[in-house]
């Protein structure tokens, strides 16, 4: 199927080789071109948005507030129908306890664990679904595999945009001696509302998951830099490689149903411009982006980071940081003059700077620019 | 033999390409299962474990008392007959010295050699065996092969059920000019208890050890983060490729001897339920534990750990670790709710959720998981 | 066009393997040379050099006082005709206002954002042009891309001898949609003096940078340690494939135009002693020096280091140094003996010693020597 | 001439893949040995080591009374004929001054340079040279290649048994248009010592140098944890495939001489005994050791560091060493027990377990086993 690299690791067991982002990297071509003539501008099934950003669903920067003023400064925000605005009326106290318990370090998870015990109030995703739709940007939130059939009732009829289903890994083909498990694409089939769905890690759950009907495929297991999958279930995604493998996908499904165009959604470590501009580069359509919000004033945690699977009551797979100091407001961090070079602010101008010093118009062609491997130079800060 | 990686580091001077556990990582297939229906049961003989669990026989973990409870959580424990409970039958000073000495740091390795220095008493293998039978849990201990034929009479008339023969480097053929050497196919011939026997490095080794007998073969030398083998010896035992050729002996093996499986048990570092999952995905039936269990409140050391190999009178080539607090019992590090992210707690646990979401539902289909090598995530702290 | 390897990140999606000068290193081979019998000159266009010596337009190393004394040890000083002091009259302040931020650490980015807010003044480019040309060696301004149009007439009146049209990235054919590009072909046909260009990353750039007729390309986009474009960008430049690279470039020109020889100038982590020998052995003709020359007395930041990018008012791309101590004259730095054995004095000496070691009698030679990858050895400071 | 890996770093620019000893590391095989029936002896020209060991010619190790040390213990200790004791009647004044200017740190290398700055007394030659001979131990003395010819007399008259002549980089082929240049065929055809000459660097060289009829010839450039000859000089060594070309030159030279056997010294950072037993399982008959050597109670510098080169007037190419404890005497460093794991003492006992482990009774026959590259495991100190 592919000359990419296997390894014969021992006698007759072989791996495959894959790449992370860190150690793909964008190599200039022949050409340059004025920012001005320069957009990022992505468009999922009827939705546009001036820049290709789906947002994490992690409570530690997701609000009902920021999830409107990420749709406002042109992205899309993805609410947690399973976090602490649904649990709680207030989830004020709940924050105020994770933040105490960090102080100038990181909280501990056990804490995460215990304010995540409050069970999820259908009646609290409604009204947070409202409160997006009201203030009139495209509305969105996220419902996890095994819950999605409990809760999709109440949160289609709260009237969201795009229904996210996301775990640390989705199959197509879930397997129970259980009940019944929940069939994706006679799910999908019956909803009046795109769906994004993942993440998936190879080429083959992401065709699989494109033919359940969905929208946009999300790949990646969200292996941010305090995630700890890999020590706890030693499940690991080369993220360079899953995006380029998911794109494969995407031309295959386009091709075999003569037409249908799954986007491909990264996540995974991507908390700089620079991995941002990587991501498309290697063919991805937009970026799931939870980590670098955590710098916007109106996050809700105040600066601390934590993934959703973090608060898992038997397997967290998570660590949470230590807060950081506001570099601005949501739109800043965006879109804002960087006054860092650390690749944390300004983060889709910089993406449109990069598109332009590579000559490239629009994000569909920049998933064609040059890629090289090797020459990693570390920053030093001295 | 092999497509694998063959390097010319100088002119017709070759090496092979060995990998070790950190550099391959599991990729989810596009199946997922539910966690109620996988079992990470193995049978070994007639002797049946819920966990694929042998502990290594370091003095630092393993008591009669935490190798019953290694037992009653379902693993195999196992005591070193040459260890402090056979040189003291009160180890309890002993304990305390290697405790005093350390304070808040590593205890030095010659306080090590200087309580190891006490000879090994029969008597008190006696006992200490007696001690596990009698609660009911399946009885195991470990012996050099230097001292096997020593020994073992005393450990048999005890009643042990599983006799681990275990050295750094064992092999079927150890040459003298002095006296006679153990033969391993002759003495496990006679016994009536089957043998574990190890560690072994390659495929070649783990064949021959394989041809003597023994019901399992132990692959590695013990290569864990303390174990200074690398440096004191230049030996290097990359752990995934000498289990993924362990595994392919044991396939030759079974169809030489048409039907009879001897098991893989890998031994290295693996101090994480992440790095279980990846020694079983590599092609191990079981795993074999030491420096974890220092977590457990029942670690007879108080949370230091050190390998048998640190305490060898004249090259010792292990160090010692400083203590750590604990994190809960024997039970709570197997199989325990995890308050922490760091894979090391419900070891087993991740095990199993590693299986259901790649859609496995016993060891044996593990086995053959898809791997890929690259894209190493290391985890911040903050 | 080649056999460097291509790795395949994905299914169909390649990326090219390109090495850091890091990964490289020189052989020695069969011979050994005199010192005294080696040369280390360097000729571009009329202007002879002792060293292969350009610096790199930064106001934190080079003054008119400092492009005089690089000049008179035997290199070529390029002052920047867009920096602090061709926007004040009198920099002193703006460097005083940068150190005291700095204090012993690094000054914030946003610092030199300020300082450089002040517009550049034409009068200013000339003045300290003709403090250049009255102290007798070889002048040289830099100007960007944007604005050379705008300022050549200016810099050409006050005569130069070399003019360096640099930025991060520059190509031949720069889109717009508003107003004209710069056509660097035409610009460079009417001129009268030299021109070098870049920088370029690869060899499709180099080559159309090498027929606009410039004299010189500098290959690389300036990503020193303190470089984040990298970050930022997500564009990486492997300095030792780009420069061998561009080496092919100038080859295959010289062969298209029957002998017009391009010099090819290598800009990025260049650092050390070490590191010159290295560029310049994998085919480069002349390196651009910056962050070194801050440990030169003359320094005009006082030991603080920063490329030009790091003051861009929207998206800066480099962070600061701070402070070190001086470690003696410019021409120390370049040529006097060295007191240390960290690389970073008697830059030029040590070039010749390899050349010497390694048996190579002038720079042309040199780029033929043996190279070797892997073996990097750290040095240990204890 | 191999199919060693070829890289081409950029277009139609190739460098060959190295690999350090770091890298590689020993398998056991499937056979086991017993110490006593293994033997590390080495024999050069008529004369025969217990231990295949030669001393780095480092005044901050070797003074007569440690050369003779190690002679007493089984190895050849060699004296540097240019060094302290041969530039100062009482060298302990000098050896005070660099200890007093490191206090708890290293000293600074221009201190070195200072006491280097006495110039060599012929007389103190033959004195030194006196001293080791009345001890009874085999004497050798290093001199550098440009003073050869002056110096070389004086330490012939004096009555050395192995003459080493040694630089950094020696060629059999050293051009100068300046005087005459050292032939060193004819000078060692004159003699009536062996002579080890090196350092030589790749296969070339090496052949060479066996050509001029030296006993032996020492591989590498002396780049041990504190030499900076990479940063300096952008050149490396990596020392495993160099040791396995110079073996290639050793066969092919003995093939064409039919039957002249030049041994083949190791050199470089080997510091460890893990290091020691790598390098001759790369093919070296012997090592030369100089910075391990400082933990013995007698050197002469109590415990600091440096390497020749690090004195260099101009460009030196070494960094120093803070000083260390004492970890026993020469013998013990050399072959007393441990009592510590970290590969640092018991330095050839370590060896003959390893040559047992892997199942090789003699050096020769150990220059066979089995290697891998890959899997190296760092040691965590906590």
């Amino acid at each position: 199927m592919s000359a990419r690299d296997t390894v014969e690791i021992g006698l007759n067991r072989f791996a495959r080789r894959g790449y992370d982002l860190d150690e793909v990297s964008i190599v200039p071509s022949r050409r340059t071109r004025d920012m001005d003539d320069v957009s990022t501008a992505w468009q999922i099934d009827a939705f546009r948005f001036d820049i290709p950003l789906v947002t994490s669903p992690s409570d530690a920067v997701v609000s009902p507030a920021t999830a409107i003023a990420v749709g406002q400064a042109g992205g899309l925000g993805v609410l947690n129908a399973e976090g602490l605005w649904t649990r709680y009326d207030d989830p004020g106290p709940a924050y105020r306890r994770i933040r105490e318990a960090a102080g100038d370090g990181a909280p501990p998870v056990a804490v995460l664990q215990q304010v995540y015990a409050e069970p999820v109030k259908p009646d609290l995703i409604t009204s947070r679904i409202k409160e997006m739709r009201d203030a009139g940007v495209t509305t969105s939130v996220r419902v996890s595999p095994q819950h999605t059939a409990q809760l999709a009732p109440t949160i289609l009829s709260a009237g969201v945009d795009l229904l996210v289903i996301q775990g640390t890994i989705v199959s197509a083909e879930h397997v129970t001696t259980q009940g019944e498990a929940l069939n994706l694409k006679e799910f999908i089939a019956d909803l009046d509302v795109p769906v994004i769905v993942g993440g998936a890690a190879n080429y083959t759950t992401a065709l699989h998951l494109m033919r359940t009907g969905a929208a946009g495929v999300i790949v990646g297991v969200g292996a941010d830099t305090y995630s700890t999958t890999d020590t706890v279930m030693g499940i690991r995604v080369p993220l360079a490689s899953a995006i380029a493998d998911a794109a494969a996908a995407r031309r295959d499904y386009l091709d075999e149903t003569g037409g249908r165009y799954v986007h491909v959604i990264a996540n995974g470590r991507i908390e700089t411009s620079g991995a941002i501009a990587r991501a498309l580069a290697c063919g991805a359509d937009a970026v799931q982006l939870g980590e670098p919000l955590r710098a916007a004033a109106e996050a809700p945690a105040g600066g601390i980071w934590w993934d959703s699977v973090a608060a898992h009551p038997r397997l967290p797979r998570g660590g949470t940081s230590a807060p950081i100091p506001p570099a601005g407001s949501v739109h800043d961090v965006l879109l804002g003059a960087a006054e860092s070079a650390d690749g944390r602010t300004n983060l889709f101008g910089a993406l449109a700077r990069t598109m332009a010093k590579t000559g490239y118009r629009d994000l569909k062609e920049f998933q064609r620019v040059d890629l090289v491997i090797g020459g990693y130079e570390p920053v030093q800060d001295d």
